[in-house]
């Protein structure tokens, strides 16, 4: 039976974004290639607070229910679905939707689809509204839903699905591994996880941050050289051609781009994954010329790389440092984050039907 | 015989660039790896103009002899120098020295050595000056020294030891080459090189520029399409996601960089070899996400690229489209430059000791 009314925390007004409000709504209409998921726990992105907020822009619908970060269970599938079995575990991320037809769809590159569908603060392709996991049900292309190793718990696997695959992607398609110095910049959500992966796939990291507060959590992730970037303001002059990678998870765009920039060997690449609300500092031809790098960002990652980021984490027991919540506390998870209190992701319980 | 004492076109005050002088001065020490070259013919690059203009900034010396695209004869040899002969037919480009022992030296990525020495406006690691090739003579380490292959006329080699292998040596490890698309961006001295390398590489060029002015000349250099920027404000909508590379060799960097960004396909990477004095315009990661690509810069080439795009030149009879004129009028060459009437670059022909 196909659940149609569900119940979600939304915000409705981007100055109120902490007023959540619990509303019924009816999810977007089944296709052929989706799976409903009722949902047991959800983290809580940056992404929910930069879009609540406003600060990427007015919402795309009159309310929002944010969170991509959702673990829970199938209870409906459209009639193309294949491979997956009601009550089955899964997670679904940032992107429940894209066309299936274009080249980077064909590559799997899915998260560059042109046409491709935000799990909320979205339209669906025929003009209903795409609302997220803070919520009863969530509802995905089956591309973006995926299976749940079960040596992962719920708690566990939620953040994984947006924060960690984000980071996993670009530290695998920049060669993160072996004999590569990678430095990890920006050390929250998203870099506690970067910081874990990229020693569990052989890097040798650098964690950048602006204090000391963070040290020893880095170098238990794994991190085996930690930078206060702050109280060492030669370290790019220290650090000089050394790194192979840099993934700046950072949400604000106010960072010595340049200075991270010189640490770079040949050819080295510094990307984005985190999304700040301004411009980068100002950069120029020859500020890059000394080293050849290149800066850029990545948007989140496959359906392929999120089945190699969970058998990396079982293989390597890694587990995200996380605090739990009831999902009616879903403001003070948003305030938490904006306050850059959270050591490093908060995770909703599901509250609202339990 | 070592010479020493030598004569060039000099000019001493940045607000005078087009000054030129005739100075005689003393080459730097010749050390065990220098050869000396008795210049032939010297290309024009812009970066001539931006030095000399106090574009990059002020002078390194007192006086500054330009010109970093020769050609000449080896007429005296270091005690290390090994594989090549007096009277000898070499090139030049616009670095003369690098330590040897770092990273970059010991990978085929001397351009990158942080210690390398430009082959004019530098201070010699003995603290000697570095002058160029609007002159008698030019001494360089053997690295930075090119054997010419004789079905290469002198006047065409000139300008492909800087202006060549500057486009070269990005296109070339940016998999430049049969089913992708490559966009070039700027078609003047540098960007006529990429044009007609690209399309001889096997690669699918597009031209961009600001006018139809050069649209005949960059569908005979090779390039498929052209693009007037200008005219046609929707070109990065109709182009989303289709090219693989851009090599940009725009002077300034009053560019819609946004748009060309969004010709890229996933991780396509957008890459300056024109050094404009000022900052790229903003760029932020969420421009960047939506495709996954990169921006940088790449430094010249290295001595193994500049053999590999020779046995090109010869192999599909590339010639650069020049004009040459006597040293004596090297500020006409410079003003050519400056008022971007150059089809597509001078040569300047040694008259100071012939």
């Amino acid at each position: 039976m196909t659940v149609d009314t569900v119940k979600g925390y939304a915000i409705k007004d981007t100055n109120k974004y902490t007023d959540f409000e619990l509303v019924e709504y009816k999810l977007r209409t089944e296709e052929a290639d989706d799976i409903t998921v009722h949902v047991e726990c959800c983290g809580c992105c940056a992404s929910d607070h930069h879009t609540i907020s406003g600060g990427w822009g007015p919402l795309a619908n009159k309310f929002c229910v944010t969170g991509h970060e959702i673990v829970g269970e199938i209870v409906s599938m459209g009639s193309n679905v294949k491979g997956f079995k009601l009550g089955q575990r899964v997670g679904i991320g940032a992107q429940s939707g894209s066309c299936g037809e274009c080249k980077p769809c064909k590559t799997d590159n899915e998260q560059y689809c042109p046409q491709g569908k935000d799990t909320y603060n979205a339209v669906w392709y025929n003009g209903e509204d795409c609302q997220g996991g803070y919520s009863t049900h969530v509802r995905a292309q089956q591309r973006f839903v995926f299976a749940l190793p079960d040596e992962i718990s719920s708690e566990h696997a939620a953040s994984m699905m947006c924060a960690g695959l984000t980071v996993f992607s670009p530290l695998l398609r920049n060669g993160a591994g072996p004999g590569k110095k990678v430095g990890i910049l920006g050390i929250g959500g998203l870099g506690h996880y970067a910081i874990m992966f990229a020693a569990a796939m052989g890097a040798e990291v650098y964690a950048f941050s602006t204090s000391d507060s963070k040290k020893d959590d880095a170098l238990k992730m794994g991190a085996k050289h930690f930078v206060n970037t702050r109280a060492d303001k030669d370290f790019a002059k220290k650090l000089k051609g050394e790194l192979d990678l840099i993934i700046s998870s950072a949400s604000s765009a106010d960072l010595p781009l340049n200075d991270y920039l010189q640490t770079l060997g040949v050819h080295g690449q510094l990307c984005f994954v985190g999304m700040p609300e301004t411009d980068w500092p100002a950069l120029k031809s020859q500020t890059m010329a000394s080293n050849g790098c290149y800066i850029g960002s990545s948007h989140i990652g496959s359906g392929k790389e999120a089945a190699e980021m969970l058998k990396l984490a079982v293989k390597h027991n890694i587990k995200p440092w996380i605090q739990t919540m009831p999902m009616k506390d879903a403001a003070k998870g948003i305030q938490a984050l904006e306050k850059g209190t959270v050591r490093y992701r908060t995770v909703f319980i599901q509250d609202i039907d339990k």
